[in-house]
């Protein structure tokens, strides 16, 4: 099965943590908006979503094809995926708990978007920068460490060692969590800097998972985008004082 | 099997959304913290919520107990219930469908949300009165109606009949399409006036939920709490200008 990913070609955004499942689970897989215009670019990703004929149409990407079948929304499409590439565990029970925590790791990375953009996703950032800088210093004091903590004492609880998230094998919530630490280390550097200490656990997990080799290749590789400030994580100094 | 949520007891919030599944699927359940502190109250909500030896924490309510499972995330609580209620397709592509709709109702939720807390959940409203004004017009002009036209853009591609998001049967999104509606119409009763023509469809569905048998005696029933300013859905004339 070779997969298809639909999402913007020039940002890690919410599509990077598909990419990150699909290059640990050795996917087949073409991340199609970043193909030549002849083959895909960012003019097929335009069409799949702007699409009036499809039965049922993503409200946004990322989107991923999988033979005939079109699913969107970041934690639905790991979902998905998960067991296909080997990245869920077994049993039903602790699938929903991984998808849980998945979709604990959306509600935060909302939550960093509406750091930059609290007003509208619409408006460029400085027609929204005053009310940014507030919003980003409730998100440095109050939100970011309740969900901080909230991770580490998952790694803690777990009773099967604490190396993953879940169990004692990796699942795909451990590679969103990594990509979150570092998300959060290039847009919050101050504020990570100082909270790096409480989250040991949390540090580990994310060291541990870029030195798998799979994902260290891909890191290396220029499949890997840099993060910017046209991302969900964004580096503005003024809202990391 | 006898079903608990928890959830916060004088709101409709993120549980009304389970609260209609478990009444259109006659389920046998307790909302346990609205039951007297003898055998539930907030109490036993925040015990919940604050037990720290629990091996798989929820975040934040609503949560369900399903026997020892303890599930969190209402999508993913309405993911595991579906099947269970016979609110659920069968199909594993046409279930991926549906909680992909229902998680795109999330974030419509989410925003709905910020159009009264743009800055910070835990401050309140007065405290971010202006930012809320600039986030409501933004939402009433440019993110509702792309929300809206998607789903009527749903029903009407929907092949088996346009009676219900999916298929030829009610599911879960469908009671919770009806709750987007009935909140919307609450806390935006301007915008929504000037809107409903251009969604017949989805007015079309809200009524048809809030008739079937089940829906109408709940609603009609104490167990309905009013909407209020709250919850998520919050009537400020302010913000529907």
């Amino acid at each position: 099965m070779r997969y298809e990913l639909y999402y913007w070609p020039t940002i890690q955004g919410r599509g990077e943590f598909v990419r990150l499942a699909l290059e640990e689970g050795a996917a087949d897989y073409v991340d199609v908006a970043r193909m030549p215009e002849r083959t895909g670019g960012v003019r097929a990703l335009l069409r799949l979503l702007e699409n009036t004929s499809a039965e049922r149409p993503p409200f946004a990407a990322p989107v991923l094809k999988a033979g005939k079948q079109v699913i969107a929304q970041t934690a639905n499409i790991l979902l998905f995926l998960g067991p296909r590439l080997g990245l869920a565990p077994k049993a039903e029970a602790t699938r929903l708990w991984v998808h849980q925590l998945q979709l604990t790791i959306a509600d935060l990375v909302t939550e960093v978007h509406d750091t930059h953009h609290p007003i509208a996703g619409g408006l460029y950032y400085h027609q929204q920068k005053r009310e940014a800088r507030r919003r980003a210093a409730d998100f440095r004091t109050e939100r970011l460490p309740k969900f901080l903590d909230y991770f580490e004492s998952v790694l803690e609880r777990n009773r099967s060692g604490g190396r993953y998230m879940v169990g004692s094998a990796l699942s795909y919530v451990d590679l969103s969590m990594f990509q979150v630490i570092a998300g959060l280390s290039y847009a919050f550097p101050r504020a990570i800097t100082r909270l790096k200490r409480r989250y040991s656990r949390l540090m580990d997990l994310h060291r541990r998972v870029m030195e798998r080799p799979r994902i260290a290749a891909y890191l290396a590789s220029p499949r890997r985008l840099p993060f910017s400030t046209e991302g969900v994580f964004r580096h503005y100094p003024e809202l990391d004082r």
